[in-house]
């Protein structure tokens, strides 16, 4: 993949998220998301294809996986850019129909920083257009809320 | 199941699902969805359940199925009063995290029609809270569009 040839890029590890609804390994005939971190700019970006069950509309992508790859992928970002959160709000713009199978890419990064309250921005797309893109509102979370799943959290995000 | 002795409630049909990215039956240990339609007034409720493989934040259910959850009930409930749809915009807010394993009851109505577009609104709650709502735009497309799918289309939705 291009991605594991771009010395910027550090590949994610994924047995991280083995259970997680969008990126877990139960997942492959769904969606098979990689991510990769480019910590000079903060950006996440992952490949993305998907299988047969990923289906919303007959032969398309359903538009919830997209919500949540793009919830997924933006949450992920803020924590590898030492921000613990959770998401408030998601906002979901559809704008062009993605059929199942193609190879897409995703990239999110930070809009802005308000106090609590971590800005966010992604989409997904592939090489004819930008199919979905989202804004999110995480908000952070105090690190020892996260009690007994802390030390395995600090060790996959650096904290 | 409470919605099996709710003679005003019409269990749909979830087979036409088989292969959907938030109903289907390779979804078993992450989410489990039964539909049931409300004809009187036009609402799709739901009851959910998840199992380990629905994760976000440790313990607790993905933001990203919650969202795809929302997206998919308030489409299948456009559907049903005979707005063949799909999504524009998803707008979801999330209030109260909601941990693995509890049972709820998402509740979805149309909240007006202008032209082709269907605003909707979509709820997910437990007998403690209401954990996720979401607001949806959805635009009705030509019934022909469909093509090779009319007809299984048409038979599940009474069109």
């Amino acid at each position: 993949m291009r991605f594991d040839d771009d010395p910027r890029l550090r590949a994610v590890n994924m047995a991280f998220y083995e259970n997680s609804f969008v990126t877990g390994t139960a997942n492959r005939n769904r969606l098979r998301v990689r991510y990769f971190f480019r910590a000079e700019d903060g950006h996440l970006l992952a490949d993305v294809s998907s299988g047969a069950d990923a289906m919303g509309p007959p032969g398309f992508v359903h538009g919830g996986a997209m919500a949540a790859l793009l919830d997924d992928a933006m949450g992920v970002m803020a924590w590898f850019n030492k921000h613990p959160v959770v998401t408030a709000n998601l906002n979901v713009d559809y704008k062009q129909s993605l059929p199942l199978g193609i190879d897409t890419v995703l990239e999110t990064w930070i809009e802005r920083v308000e106090g609590k309250k971590v800005y966010t921005y992604g989409e997904l797309r592939s090489d004819k257009a930008i199919h979905t893109c989202a804004r999110g509102l995480f908000v952070r979370l105090p690190l020892e809320s996260f009690g007994e799943y802390l030390e395995p959290i600090r060790r996959q995000y650096g904290l």
